[in-house]
């Protein structure tokens, strides 16, 4: 029996990692308690274990994503797994059918653990259908970056001691996030009350469906929020006459100290970074005591650690 | 006495792998048994050995070329082997003597393994005279692909028990193929009968010297055929006024289920990948219960992992 | 204890190694002591040692350097580290602020050691007072370039058995030259003689305060100098209407066997690479008994290894 057996409280029964989308409750809270060990074991020396020892993780590109990619190769190194990071550019897959010959090369490879980022939708899931291995979602752009949701849960958890009944604001970019979808779908898993807050372009259609209250004033959603979460205001994925000026975001929706106000005192500032600052956050309520950003980079080593421990479980033995 | 030189059979007497050229059947044969131990062995969870630990392999670039190159990463790690990937501009070299101080420098870092692609010719048998370590090519496109070659002639004998006898059709883009020479190499020495079947724009005048009985037709080149072999059409190598029409080209070339009707019942379907689906092969014959286009890439590793072992015999012990 | 403490013969006190300034001559002789143990396990088969295992290395890019760069990660897996490379792209910094977000995301990361080369002056310096681990500086263009400093020392050293009193010019484009400043801190700190050899336009402002001999002309610098040390000639940091021509460049500066001669018989000839042949030095010249710019590679491992394990004795231990 591995050490992440052992380690894992609750049995966590997939052998991918797609979304947070079809997780329960006690799945994601088992996650999250793997990634508290994890977390603590990171402050020391030897940060090195052997679950993943002789166990190959490639690292598979189609856009580039530094920080998510780099959270999880580091994450594979220090379980002791050969990690190999593969870059395949967009513009060689043209059809469906070449990305099932891509996972198919990869499955040749015989990898154990494969972690994607895609732009497409659904793009992540036709892979894992096709390989042998285990398939983590690094973020798609359409739809979910679960890591990202479990690190966010796992940074409140630690301040707030619990998820449930907590006020979390999700607030700017919701159009073009794919923090939002995933972060909403495991608060509300955990019982949060969570509330979008964006002008009605940025918006998207899709909160509608996803049981939140929304908002389109800062003053009005940050009201009594225990968690202030902020977006990246996309601006690389908007149509250039849409994309609005930099000052009047700011104004009406940058988060600074007057519009902080409203929320409770103790309230988490939080943010998944690249921050830009002076945009959709002012730099010194970025840098306020009660801002939890840099936990929340060094949480994405922990969860990640964690998922490639709690999937290493479904790996064949022999 | 290592792990490797036990296991292998026959001595394999070289220093580097540059080529199919020049290696005696028994040493071909001497790779292939060492390959399909490794190809055994990656069914295993712990597919790690430690052959090479404490051993640099440096994994160059002149163009990129994803897929062996990451075969090589792969099998390097396996074997234990500290991998370093490094990228150097074709543009940076200029000259053949810059060339030898690219190749130097990397010397002087005191590498056990080197593995190069260079689209020239003779460039890595130049590289491989000035520096103390084992050199393999991963390929040049003009000569040789000499793992590629012995990956297929691993896949053939899986399934057929035997090289020797075989008619072997090799098929499409010859001129532009680093595969095809190198195949026709190995298949040679081992007794097959080896057949190019392509239209006479794409046949290029090497093969008359290579011992290989040409064929313009396909219904003619793979009468009673064991093994059919298409080659990816590299449109991208190719004068702009004389790339085919896609259309023509699979009517004529493209392998479909008509022509493959002439072949043997059992014979084999291969491609070394990427895949043009629709152009040289029609989709449903790649995935046909007869292709081995998968386990090509599978073998790929293990072919690899076969080489390093071989050439780490002569790395000095102390 | 462990094994690079007890082979440092004298204490090496510093946390991060940013430059070559600062640094007393007997922490200089400690770390090049260390070097040379390095550089002569570097010829054993197992150079592979566990002073950094479970250690994580990141090795960041800001600008490429393929060169310094693969030559760090070699080191950091000899000593048995995880090492990550990671690219932030230039354009993506734009603000002082944003270049401490990376930083801080970077820590929180919980590396053990970074190696960062950066263009800004001061960028290094500003990141190594935000992180908690230690920073290595793999060369900054306006000011030092250490461990070139250090490889150059040691090999000088290992082939005169001594810096002190020897005369060493450093020949060329002293100004866009970030191994210049090094070494002539370096060289002056262990008690060499330094001249400068180079045109006017190229001398730059900043060696008037470094206490050297300045030269313009090669017949003059050269006399009785027991080491010549050539530099690239950078044109690519040039504005193109002050760009020498090479033939001219060559004639008054380019290292060839008239101006040699005006040296010791015995000088060694040096140069960091990648060579301009037939520009700065002639071809034969580079290649001449005299030569140890092979050598100075080699040493670039030994004195990373060095440097490695000398600032991972400041590494916390629990």
């Amino acid at each position: 029996m591995s050490i992440a057996a052992e380690a894992l409280p609750a049995p966590f029964p997939h052998r991918h990692l797609l979304g947070i989308e079809g997780l329960s409750s006690s799945e994601i809270t088992a996650l999250l308690d793997l990634s508290e060990e994890a977390a603590k074991r990171g402050r020391q020396v030897d940060k090195k274990r052997d679950d993943l020892r002789g166990r190959t993780l490639i690292n598979l590109f189609f856009e580039a994503s530094t920080r998510t990619q780099s959270s999880f190769e580091l994450a594979g190194k220090r379980l002791g797994a050969d990690v190999m990071n593969m870059s395949i550019p967009t513009s060689s897959i043209k059809k469906g059918e070449t990305l099932i010959d891509t996972a198919v090369t990869l499955n040749a490879m015989r990898p154990d653990l494969l972690v994607v980022r895609h732009h497409a939708a659904g793009a992540v899931e036709l892979l894992s259908q096709k390989v042998d291995c285990s398939v983590i979602t690094r973020a798609t752009a359409a739809t979910e970056h679960p890591t990202q949701a479990l690190l966010d849960a796992l940074t409140i958890r630690r301040h707030k001691n619990r998820i449930e009944g907590l006020i979390v604001a999700i607030c700017g970019d919701i159009l073009h996030s794919r923090v939002a979808r995933s972060n909403i779908l495991l608060l509300n898993a955990l019982g949060a009350r969570v509330r979008v807050v964006a002008p009605s372009t940025l918006l998207g259609a899709a909160v509608d469906r996803l049981g939140v209250e929304v908002y389109t004033s800062m003053h009005e959603g940050l009201k009594d929020a225990d968690i202030v979460m902020m977006l990246r205001l996309q601006r690389e994925r908007m149509v250039s006459s849409l994309i609005p000026s930099q000052r009047e975001y700011f104004h009406f929706y940058g988060l600074d100290y007057d519009k902080l106000a409203r929320a409770k005192p103790d309230a988490l500032i939080m943010h998944p970074g690249p921050m830009n600052r002076g945009v959709e956050i002012d730099s010194n309520v970025a840098d306020d005591a009660r801002s939890v950003i840099r936990e929340q980079v060094e949480m994405g080593v922990a969860v990640r650690i964690a998922v490639l421990q709690a999937l290493a479980r479904h790996l064949p033995n022999q």
